[in-house]
């Protein structure tokens, strides 16, 4: 404990998981450390749920955090219904099965503009923050795990804070944490951040040490997940994207490495970054929120020269290769706040290259990325909306088609908007690309049907189109049948 | 002239209206000065179209400008069926139509995008610039008169230059200015603006002088618009939002003197700063695009610091008050590139207070500023999405009603979506407030309806809510009647 705990004094506030736990009380806010599955605490929540389970005592909270947390953070309260509130994202089934049902109230919000509103007071007081450490220095300050996220905001903002130490966390990652904190307005001052590597902070956390209520020590594992493997569909959009990329180059809007680029999370979006290692570009710059394995990848071949996020959520093997090469990784790698790596002063002055994913696209060019069928929440918008409004470049990909063809994920009208027809320049499907800059609606309808929908869909798209064009109108449409697709599924089964 | 035109050489330039519109061929690329009816060119477009009314001549045209342009630009264009194709605004009723036909292909762009878009070649090449000037200095660089808005993008960008000297605009313009240009990616630096009154600039547009083509002197006014005298409905929103921003302050949430405030355009627009005036407020930063009538009352008062706008926009007899005291005003008036007077860096250091309009709302704070009915574009987005998704505080007001009742302005779902419910924070209507901060769609649901719908309009949307909810879902909705409100509308002429 020496290594992980250097302030002795804060070492006589070392507790059980379960005394922890006394301290959450019904109708607190909890904020926690933890962004995509990485750095959250997991044993004061798990004895937590225990207890509330044990006694059936009622205890309902806010639970803030800095993104998705894992099964043992939001599952394991979500199944005892201690989540009356979350903000601002998540990716948890218990959880997601909850907020549909009307149980927890979800509020799905930009992850750069979460930590500061989270200080502004928009969500009241936040009364715990349980932040997820490798080490605490001397000085009572924080060293974080494999993710920053809104943890220095919470524990700003916070009354108490609580501490797990993680002992399965290498305290090698001493080094790649940047911790830079904005000031409030009217002080703030300009980011001082020009180049993805750039380092501007401290590499803690700095804490109050009266704030620390008390520590807990633990050694459960990230619960980490795996990646579907690489499949044809996902294969042809990082051909198409990669394709279009090149064209930029030569057209002289892109610099040969590129500018910044971002990638979503799933799938899809390690598709494409795995499509980058077989394409010619070189010593590219990636400014992005979290670091997927495929990152590692691009890393090694010296395709990436930094990658800057807030967290790292590797496959199981992925973990086990960052932590034996850690100390060259770190050299590549810079761990930032939510605040920063999503901040939109950033992203716009680096130009950055946006890639999300869409659940559906429509005609029009506006993306839906959390509702299905306008109403279940999948995870949320994430911080695809602060790289999505402010890049140089806003590329969304989806498969033209979803359950085995019977949803189009191009419809006359996206049942949901995340992202409008403003913020939205190329669309990708494995049947095409579609670029949209500078077009009309009009214009935007016919490339995205003839390029990117999928053929069995394309007939009953361009009748929809040919028949809305006679109503007129900027943006063609009969209102009557703009959702009839949905509703078709919802009855049907089928979009067909 | 000699005071106009300060350097010799480009003296020789000097030519007719007739003579500079020859220059302008069909298929060219042609960007514009002007701002929200104000400081755009007026003899060469009126030369144009007047050749093409006479001659036959096929010409069509791109047209770029910052924002909306008046009559003698977008109108008397359009109306000779020359412009093909036009980013990023407008406000103009023949263009509107020609837009609303599908004979003009309009694109809808955030404000502060287009002119780094217009670098970036999104567009193409840009063939000729026209700058209304206030006067040409020694080195051949321009003085604007009452806007910048993209005019420093347009220079840079375009093969040629020709400018208007406006003999109608006071000389004394000179020194309102202040032209910082941005690098673009992967070169750009902070902007170094950290209040609204930092002057970070020039005091001109720095013009390359070899690519001036021609030079005409006008003296044509701006064609400027009246505001409707405020109405009871106007009154009750801007004393509702003025209560609110009352209790933020009281709650510590926001300064004495609030933060630096934006404010759209248009008749409620206005209204809402002119109740500020009897506010208790003092003090104020007005950081934002458009400075119009109310905002000489808010300096007058003292109740305004400072203003930093990208276009002054007044009425007529605004105008003329603004000329007999532009030496005291241009102490308290900045006039910067739209680029800077939009840029999200800005917006959010500064903790801006964004005041936008909406047309409709729905029940979980999605806003419609657009296309009425779905498809029939109005104006276009303008900066609202600028501000509203970086501000502080996003707010936006919209009456509860429109064509006397016939149209209630909340429904169940918009039927276009300009600002997503992850950007709007606060609805005001004259019926009252829904701070919508951290709430779930379900929760917001509820304070949207009770407290901002019209009276007549609360049954109807409540029974949707609650058969809505039967469904399930994070969004509770009922495909099939999603927008059957619109339909109605459309079918009946009202919505009851
Ligand atoms: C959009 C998003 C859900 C896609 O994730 P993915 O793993 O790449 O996509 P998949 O193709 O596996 O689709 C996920 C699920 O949605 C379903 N789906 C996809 N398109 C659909 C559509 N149009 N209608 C209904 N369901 C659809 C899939 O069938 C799949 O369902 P399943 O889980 O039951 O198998 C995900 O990228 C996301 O949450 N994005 C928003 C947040 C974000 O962009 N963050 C990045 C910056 S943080
Ligand atoms: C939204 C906007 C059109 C409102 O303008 P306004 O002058 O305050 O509003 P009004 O109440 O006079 O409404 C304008 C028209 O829309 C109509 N309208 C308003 N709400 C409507 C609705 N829900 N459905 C149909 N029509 C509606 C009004 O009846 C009026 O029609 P008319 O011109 O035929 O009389 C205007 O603010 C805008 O264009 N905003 C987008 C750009 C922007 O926000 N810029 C600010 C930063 S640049």
């Amino acid at each position: 404990m020496d290594q992980r705990i250097k302030n002795r004094e804060l070492r006589k506030k070392i507790t059980t998981p379960q005394k922890a736990a006394e301290f959450i009380k019904d109708g607190m806010n909890i904020a926690t450390s933890g962004f995509t599955p990485s750095g959250y605490p997991k044993a004061i929540p798990l004895a937590l749920a225990e207890k509330v389970k044990k006694t059936g005592e009622k205890i309902r909270i806010g639970l803030l955090t800095g993104a998705s947390v894992g099964d043992e953070l939001d599952g394991a309260l979500a199944e005892q219904g201690i989540i009356a509130k979350r903000y601002p994202y998540q990716t948890n089934k218990p959880i997601r099965d909850r907020i549909n049902a009307g149980e927890t109230a979800y509020a799905d919000i930009h992850l750069s503009h979460f930590p500061q509103q989270v200080r502004y007071g928009f969500f009241g007081k936040i009364d715990i923050a349980i932040i997820e450490a490798a080490a605490i220095t001397e000085e009572g300050n924080i060293i974080p795990t494999t993710s920053v996220g809104a943890s220095p905001a919470f524990t700003r903002a916070a009354d108490k804070i609580m501490i797990e130490i993680n002992t399965s966390q290498p305290l090698e990652l001493k080094g790649i944490h940047d911790i830079y904190q904005l000031q409030d307005p009217p002080s703030r001052k300009p980011i001082p951040l020009t180049k993805p590597d750039d380092r501007i902070g401290y590499p803690y956390i700095p804490v109050n040490p009266d704030k620390i209520q008390c520590i807990v020590i633990t050694d459960i594992k990230d619960n980490v997940r795996p990646f579907a493997p690489v499949d044809e569909t996902s294969r042809k959009m990082a051909g198409h994207l990669i394709e279009f990329l090149q064209n930029e180059v030569k057209k002289g809007r892109l610099p040969q490495n590129l500018l910044p680029l971002q990638s979503g999370v799933g799938s899809v979006a390690n598709a494409v970054l795995l499509g980058l290692l077989e394409s010619p570009f070189q010593n590219m710059d990636f400014y992005s929120e979290v670091i997927q394995d495929s990152v590692f990848d691009l890393i090694d071949a010296e395709k990436i020269r930094i990658a800057s996020g807030t967290s790292i959520t590797p496959s199981e093997e992925g973990l086990i290769r960052f932590y034996n090469n850690i100390d060259s990784y770190k050299n590549k790698i810079i761990l930032r706040p939510q605040e920063i790596s999503n901040n939109p002063e950033v992203i716009r002055r680096l130009g950055s290259i946006a890639m999300n994913t869409a659940i559906e696209v429509d005609i029009y060019g506006n993306v839906n990325s959390t509702n299905i069928m306008g109403s279940r929440m999948m995870n949320g918008i994430g911080g695809s909306g602060d790289f999505a409004r402010n890049a140089y470049l806003s590329i969304f990909t989806t498969p033209s088609t979803a359950k085995n063809g019977d949803i189009s994920c191009i419809v006359p009208m996206v049942s949901h908007v995340d992202h409008t027809e403003h913020d939205v320049h190329v669309i990708v499907t494995e049947q095409g690309i579609a670029d949209l800059r500078g077009l009309s609606p009009r214009e935007r309808a016919e490339v995205i049907i003839e390029n990117c929908a999928h053929p069995d869909y394309k007939p009953m798209l361009r009748d929809y189109y040919r028949r809305a064009v006679e109503n007129g109108g900027h943006i063609p449409h009969i209102m009557k049948e703009a959702l009839s697709w949905h509703e078709r599924f919802l009855e049907t089964g089928s979009m067909k």
